[in-house]
């Protein structure tokens, strides 16, 4: 069963390796979600044979692609943009197809997407990533001289990318990795997500026109799509690649993470994973507003299909009439939400045996489950449990991946903040407070912000804004690596390293070094910062 | 048989958790390389339960530390610069016995290392490395409103130190890592080098005072010595353990990465190997100079005790008379080289095997050797093959991590560049070339930048500048993270990460963050840098 999506005029189901359309023998198919159906076409499944190819393409695109001048790479990435907004609706109708999450949602990642793109555009052509740093030789330092020293950071190599399923366009083929890895002068093999294949391949078709466009090399940029885990370990352990980056749930995090430490030569592994990203409602905000406060919670935890990244999974505050009150009008928007189809039958699967199995632990209580509509939709859930039984089980704290919380009561401040302190990184981390809750919160924000990348005050934690503050990382298990920020100018540091040059020849010395600036940088010169020339 | 060493009046053969002096029932004792005596007082080897004690504190110590004020952080770095300084001769005498190194170099060593203090006081003060970034609200933006983010870098946890054997000052208790961690606000575990413990002690007593003047939490340092790898492995794998930096071998190294990838939570590991620094004689500066070459390289490879992590391993230049002239120089110089003692007993006669294992393959030959004197001193040794050989055998192309060096002969530039492509990531490469030679160096130096976190023109890798446009480090395996540098500004990134606040009231902002700025920092505001209040 089968039935023609829209855009598929676009769509071949071919491997894309550099430039060249590539077709292999195994195929799958991508699945409606809100109906079960097979889509069209089939897809080409890359195999060993095109890891090959890709990596040895993107080995050899890297001496062009890591030396092309910012004003190149930024080309490229707005060509990208232009290109998925030039894929217009049939982009939207393949995502909607492939994953059920709502046109509108879609339509706003695709914005988003397009956003970022444009943001790492202009980060690519300011050069400020090269950090030109030049300390000129002192000839006549006692007791030594000091010798001509100059540094700039540079693409680290060759890296694979994986996308989420649930963020088909801001965290997929053309997503923040993508383009932070080329806007660094990274070559780019992208592991294609099984979940949203067509999706995949319509935006990768625009990457692979970009880099045309722009002059770059054309193994700056490969996609690999296909189901088999044996596909990504096989691309995580090529010797080629230099860096990882996946989004994506924690046992796939960890499993790429564990092929990478099984090489000889380490490489830096960015998996941003899973979080429960905990939400503390202190006693004056739950006084002063607990509907309002369930209402915008239950918002944020059935934003879109879910399951979000930075979703309120836990939720913790004093236990009493303020907290019941929270509980019950959220009960109640939830038990009148309309489940959205969720992105795949093994991810609802997966969500539902979750909740069932939180539930069933000692002192769990179920406070309300929405209706469910249809074999698409997983219903949201808010689960209830005492302070001392998150602290005695700590698997409690565990995110359950789609729109299902636990609603934690305490006993006092020092309960909550013995709960906050017992879970593991989190992406964010959110405080609900009134003016009279300040002295409560004072003690919370640093501990808040040792567990988490983000922390929030009477807000919501879904929505990452794309500003230069922005951190979307966090410690472990949030993400492998919470020095680095998966959105933001702060993405493409991931893909750098730093080089120094010592007494070299004027003529042997990168653009960015050389005395006459040809990329018009501005450069730190003997400590202080010299101006951008002519801007 | 042991003697009574220079400045043992300060040396207890204590082991220091935070503020306690803690004795064990384990002792062990340094001994001199010059004479195989072992050296007062016995040294308590700390175990399971001083690590146990120093994470603990490390752990309480870190909300204190890692808010520190930049102020703070720098008084303490000062105060250690202080410390060592007033240590005076004892400190040099006793390093002297403990490692055998030359006096005049341990007095550089130490100047060194007080001015990589003083300049790591001056970066913490300048708070640069909070990064600053401040986007405000836009409260009408359409569609949606922007939040107020504020982003700043913050400490990492608590970092596992471990010094190497061959840099008793610059690269151990309170060298480059020490001192770019407590900059970054993060309690330091040193666990200390058998090969030097009264140096190491002396040097962690300046260390435990300045934190005290300085009003430091007492847990932001303690100093763990001892011969066992597994109080090494213990300390890696505590959980309160965030990172690590280590400096020594690779087999160190690599066992540390290892326990490291077996933790649970991954941490960054931040060990800077060994490296071969690959050095090209381009056919000009031969001609020109091979005597002048030659004396320098000698200088270089037998510079103080060795081994040095930097020293020029592997020469690699077009076969020829003008090579053969080279070959012959260097070879006097090396024949009449007095070689000095070296540090330990098990490192000379690592180094001695290395090198007999590496004359013994094939198509090697010794060129020449130093002469030997007494039991202490390890002869340099300079061998020869042709560069077909080392493609053919890659391990010819490893670190003997001594003053022995192979000179390659290449039959063509395509194989020089073929030499240099097959070898691994280095901390250094180097390149002698005349004007005539540029057009030939054009191609090779993005090749060795690609491998080398330095490359240098007319010079000799030993002796690494402290000032920002330095780069230690380079890719693995020369280290296991070459997005890093262990020395100057890029140190202190390492160990910090960055966390944002979104909406937060102002009383609740850290202080770099608040409105008021009370730390006078520069921060980025709306994408653009204003300038540092009051400076």
């Amino acid at each position: 069963m089968s039935s023609e999506p829209p855009g598929s005029v676009t769509v071949r189901g071919s491997v894309l390796v550099g430039a060249a359309d590539v077709t292999t023998a195994e195929v799958f198919r991508a699945i409606d979600p809100a109906t079960g159906a097979a889509l069209e076409p089939a897809f080409s499944a890359a195999g060993p044979a095109e890891v090959e190819a890709a990596c040895a393409l993107a080995e050899a695109a890297f001496p062009h692609v890591s030396e092309a001048p910012p004003e190149a790479r930024a080309r490229c990435l707005e060509a990208v943009a232009d290109g998925l907004a030039e894929l217009g609706a049939p982009l939207v109708e393949r995502a909607v197809a492939e994953t059920g999450l709502p046109r509108a949602r879609l339509g706003g990642e695709r914005a988003r997407t397009v956003g970022q793109l444009r943001l790492l555009a202009d980060l690519a052509r300011s050069g400020a990533w090269i950090r030109a740093t030049i300390d000129p030789a002192q000839h006549k330092r006692q007791p030594l001289p000091r010798p001509d020293l100059r540094r700039r950071h540079v693409a680290i190599g060759p890296v694979a990318v994986f996308g989420a399923s649930n963020v088909p366009l801001a965290f997929s083929v053309a997503g923040g990795d993508t383009a932070s890895a080329l806007a660094a002068g990274c070559p780019v093999v992208v592991k294609g997500h099984p979940a949203h294949p067509g999706t995949g391949e319509m935006v990768a078709r625009a990457v692979r026109a970009a880099v045309a466009a722009s002059g770059l090399h054309a193994g700056a940029f490969s996609y690999l799509p296909g189901p088999s885990s044996a596909l990504a370990g096989a691309l995580v352990a090529d010797p080629r690649i230099k860096a990882v980056a996946f989004t994506g749930s924690r046992a796939g995090g960890l499993a790429l993470t564990r092929v990478a430490a099984g090489r000889s030569e380490p490489i830096p592994v960015y998996a941003e994973m899973s979080a429960v990203n905990p939400v503390v409602l202190l006693p004056g905000a739950l006084r002063a507003r607990s509907a309002s406060l369930a209402a915008g919670f239950v918002r944020s935890l059935t934003l879109g299909a879910g399951p979000f990244c930075t979703e309120p999974g836990l939720l913790v505050g004093l236990a009493g009439s303020d907290l019941d009150a929270f509980a019950e009008a959220a009960g109640a928007a939830i038990r009148a939400s309309v489940p959205h189809a969720t992105l795949t039958a093994d991810i609802r699967d997966r969500f539902e045996r979750a909740v069932a199995a939180m539930a069933a632990r000692p002192g769990v209580t179920v406070a309300a489950r929405g209706a469910s509509a249809g074999p698409g939709g997983a219903p949201a859930c808010l689960l209830r449990a005492e302070a001392g039984r998150v602290l005695a089980d700590p698997g409690l704290a565990d995110a359950m991946f789609g729109p299902a919380a636990l609603l934690v009561a305490a006993a006092d401040m020092a309960e909550i903040a013995r709960v906050v302190d017992a879970l593991g990184g989190q992406l964010t981390a959110t405080l609900h407070l009134d003016r009279a809750d300040e002295h409560l919160a004072a003690g919370l924000v640093p501990l808040l912000a040792r567990k988490a990348g983000r922390v929030l005050a009477n807000g919501w934690p879904t929505g990452v804004e794309v500003a230069p503050a922005m951190v979307r990382g966090g410690p472990f298990p949030a993400t492998s690596d919470g020095r680095s920020s998966a959105v933001g100018p702060l993405a493409i540091e991931r893909f750098l390293r730093p080089v120094c040059y010592q007494d070299l020849p004027d003529a042997l010395l990168p653009p960015p070094l050389r005395p006459d600036n040809p990329w018009q940088l501005a450069r730190r010169i003997d400590g202080a910062l010299a101006p951008q020339p002519g801007r």
